[in-house]
C-alpha cells in the first residue's frame, strides 16, 4: 500500500520508536487500544500536521497492530497522506455530514471501527482531559461500546514526550533563535506613542518568517502583551491603544519551529520604573537565577521551585502558582506539555533533555513582572536556550514623554 | 460590589439582552443551570477575553439569578475584572494547584458551587461537544452531582449568536477590511522564488496591525497556504520552501476585530494556470455566484447549497462537503459558529444579519481551488463583506520562471 514520506520532520524509525514506547506504556497500564486526541500527541506518533483539530479526529493505537490508524474528516485525509508515515490504508476518513451535525457523530464510526477490529470488549483508553476530547465524544463511544472497559489515558503519550531526542532539541533550539529575534523585535518596537497592535504585528511577522536559514511555524499561543495596569492580567493579548509614558509592558511569546516551541517572557518599562516594579523585578531575577542554578538531573521539580520560593520569601514576596512547566511539541491552545510542573507538589525527577519554561511571574494589584527562560536539562545542569538579556528592560534614554 | 467596565466591547444592556435570550432558551429547554465552556460563548455573555482557555474555565448561567458567575484560574481573575461586566463577587477563582493536576480537578469546585447554590438536584446543562469541555470535566461533575440531571447544552448560546446586532455587524465589517488588506498583501507577496514563511509573515503582520483607524485581533485560525500539489489538502499551513513556477497557491485567512471574524479565500497561480485549474476555478466562480444570488431571508441553507450543486453538476463536478457555515465571534481553533451549515441536510432559514462564510472549495487529486466570500443576509438579499476581486489570480506578466 502506498506511503509518501517526503514531508516527515523525523525519520520513520524515530516515529516508530515513539510508537513502541507508547505501546509499552499501554501494556504496563493494561490498555488494549488508545484513542489519541491531543493534536500534539497525534503529531508525535504519526507526524500528522494540519489545522484540522476544530473537527473531531484522532489516532487509534492498538497494542497488537503494528501501525496506528489516523481517523479524520474526509477533506483532511490528503493532509494525513502528506504529513504522516502511515500507509494509506491506515488513513480512515469520515464523510462531511458528520461534521458539526446534531444527528451524526464521528465517534459513532470510531466505535464501529473498534468493534470491527475486535476491541468491543477490551480495555479502551482515551485522553479524558485532553483538548478536543469532548464529553460528547466519550458519551457516544460508551453508548456504542457497552462491553468495553474505558480508562483514562490522559498524559500517557505526553509523559513519553517529556524527554526529547537530539533532533527534537535541535528543533527547539531553532525555535529559541526565532524567539530571540521576535523578543528583540518587540523590545525594540514597543515605545511611547506606538500602537499596541503595530508592535504585535511586527512580532508575529518575525515569529512566522523565522530566520534566513529556516522559517517559523505558528506558536500555539499568540503574543501576550498586557501593558500598564493590565500587567496584573497575564493572559490578556493586546489592544489598539497607544503606549503611554511610564507603562510597564509584559511580552510573553514563543518561537516555534515545526511545532516545537521555545517560550520566553520579558518586561519593558517605558520610562523610569516605579520603585515597586523595580523591586519586584530584582526579586524575580534573583529568584529565577537561584532556581536555574538548582537544575540538574536527579533534582525534583519541587526542589527547583523551593529554591525560587526561599529566595522571594526573604524579600517578603509570595507566589502561589507554579513557576514553570514542561514544554516542546504542541498545538493551540497551549505550548506546555501538561506533565511536569515546577511546583511544590511535583516530585518529577529531572532528566537530561527535558525542557521547561520557567516563568515565575508575579502579579500584584494592577502591576506585574514576568521574566522567563526556557531551559534544557543537561548531564550536569541546565542550558538556557534563548539569547535575550535577562533583565528588566527600560526605555529611559531613547524616549521622551508624550506631550498630549 | 465593585465593577469595572472600561474595556467592554459592547454596552452592558447588550450583554444583558444576550443573557436574557440565553435564559429564555434555558427555560424552553427545562434547564436550571447552564455551564458555558466555549470561549466564544463565555465572551458573548460576559465579555471575558483572555488566552486562558488552555486551563479549565467556564461561565455559570443560572435561570433564577440575575448575574452569571465567571469561574477560572486565580491568575486570570484580573482579566475577568478587566474585560467582563460582572460584579467582582461573581468572579470565582480557583487555586493554582488545580491546574493540570492528576489529583484535583477544577470541576470539583464547580460541583461544590452548584451544590451551595441549590442546584445539586436540578437540571444542569453543559456544552457536551464544545471545545474545552472535556470528558473528564463531565465525569467529575457527574461524580459529585449524582442527583442532578445532566443534559446537553451544546449550541444553545451559539444559535443565539447566529443573528448579529448592528454593532456586531460593524465589527465584522472592520474585520472584513482587515481581511481585504491581508489578502491583497498575500496575493501581492506570493511569487516564484519567495519563501512561503516570508509571505505568511507579511500576511499576519497585516492581520494584527489592522488599519490605520483600528488594530486587528488574532484570527482563530492561522493563514492556511497550501501550495503546488498540496493544494489538495485544504488545512495545511505553510513551510519554508520557496514557491515554484506554475504553483497554484491557496490563501485562506481571516480578518479579526475584537474577536469578530471575516474569513476569506482566494487562489493564485504563479504562471499560466493548467487547463484543469482554470476549468475548476471557472466552475467554482460560477457556482459561488449562483449560490450568492439565491441568498435572501426565508431561503434555507439547503436551497443555497442546491443552487451551487446544480451549477457544478452541469460541468461534471461534485462536492460532498458543505459549502459554508455561520461565522462571527470566535476563539481558536475555529472561526465558524458550529450552528448552520450551507449543506443539503440543513433547513435553517436565513434571516437578516446572519453572517456566513461561503467557501465552496473543490479539491481533486493533487490540486484544488478555493474562492470564498463572507456575506451578511440583508432584508432583500446579501451583502458581500470583503472587497477582494472574486477571480482566479494569476501572475504571468509580473514574474519569470526561476532558472535553477
Amino acid at each position: 500500500m502506498e506511503r509518501w514520506d517526503n514531508m516527515l520532520n523525523f525519520s520513520v524509525p524515530e516515529y516508530k520508536s515513539r510508537l513502541i514506547k507508547t505501546k509499552e506504556s499501554m501494556l504496563r497500564h493494561g490498555i488494549d487500544v488508545l484513542l489519541v486526541t491531543d493534536p500534539a500527541n497525534m503529531n508525535y506518533i504519526t507526524g500528522y500536521d494540519a489545522w484540522s483539530f476544530y473537527v473531531h479526529q484522532l489516532v487509534i493505537v492498538m497494542v497488537d497492530e503494528e501501525e496506528p490508524i489516523w481517523f479524520g474528516r474526509a477533506m483532511d485525509a490528503s493532509a494525513a497522506k502528506w504529513t504522516t508515515w502511515l500507509h494509506h490504508d491506515h488513513i480512515v476518513p469520515y464523510e462531511d455530514d458528520y461534521v458539526q451535525s446534531t444527528e451524526k457523530h464521528p465517534m459513532d464510526i470510531v466505535a464501529a471501527v473498534l468493534q470491527r477490529k475486535g476491541y468491543a470488549n477490551k480495555t479502551v483508553a482515551a485522553e479524558f482531559d485532553a483538548y478536543y476530547f469532548t464529553a460528547k465524544s466519550y458519551l457516544q463511544l460508551t453508548k456504542h461500546l457497552t462491553d468495553a472497559k474505558f480508562v483514562d489515558g490522559t498524559g500517557l503519550v505526553n509523559w513519553i514526550r517529556s524527554i526529547k531526542s537530539d533532533q527534537e532539541i535541535e528543533y527547539i533550539k531553532r525555535a529559541a533563535n526565532i524567539a530571540t529575534d521576535a523578543m528583540y523585535e518587540g523590545v525594540n518596537k514597543v515605545n511611547v506613542g506606538v500602537r499596541e497592535s503595530d508592535v504585535v504585528g511586527d512580532i508575529v511577522r518575525k515569529q512566522i518568517q523565522g530566520t534566513p536559514e529556516y522559517g517559523g511555524d505558528y506558536p500555539s499561543i499568540v503574543p501576550l502583551l498586557p501593558s500598564g495596569e493590565k500587567t496584573d492580567a497575564c493572559h490578556m493579548t493586546w489592544t489598539d491603544d497607544y503606549y503611554q509614558y511610564g507603562d510597564p509592558v509584559i511580552l510573553e511569546l514563543a518561537g516555534c519551529y515545526k511545532r516545537y516551541h521555545c517560550p520566553l517572557a520579558r518586561t519593558v518599562v517605558l520610562g523610569e520604573p516605579s520603585q515597586e516594579v523595580s523591586d519586584l523585578s530584582n526579586v524575580v531575577l534573583e529568584g529565577i537565577g537561584t532556581a536555574l542554578e538548582t537544575v540538574k538531573p536527579g533534582v525534583t521539580c519541587a526542589e527547583v521551585e523551593q529554591a525560587w520560593r526561599q529566595t522571594i520569601n526573604q524579600y517578603g514576596y509570595r507566589k502561589d502558582s507554579r513557576i514553570g512547566y514542561s514544554a516542546g511539541l504542541s498545538y493551540p491552545p497551549d505550548w506546555g506539555e501538561r506533565t511536569a510542573s515546577l511546583r511544590n507538589s511535583d516530585d518529577t525527577i529531572l532528566q537530561p533533555n527535558m525542557v521547561f519554561h520557567m516563568i515565575p511571574g508575579i502579579w500584584m494589584d494592577k502591576y506585574g513582572v514576568e521574566i522567563s527562560e526556557t531551559f534544557r536539562v543537561t548531564e550536569t545542569g541546565c542550558e538556557i536556550l534563548a539569547g535575550v538579556e535577562r533583565k528588566l528592560f527600560t526605555k529611559t534614554s531613547e524616549i521622551q514623554p508624550l506631550i498630549s
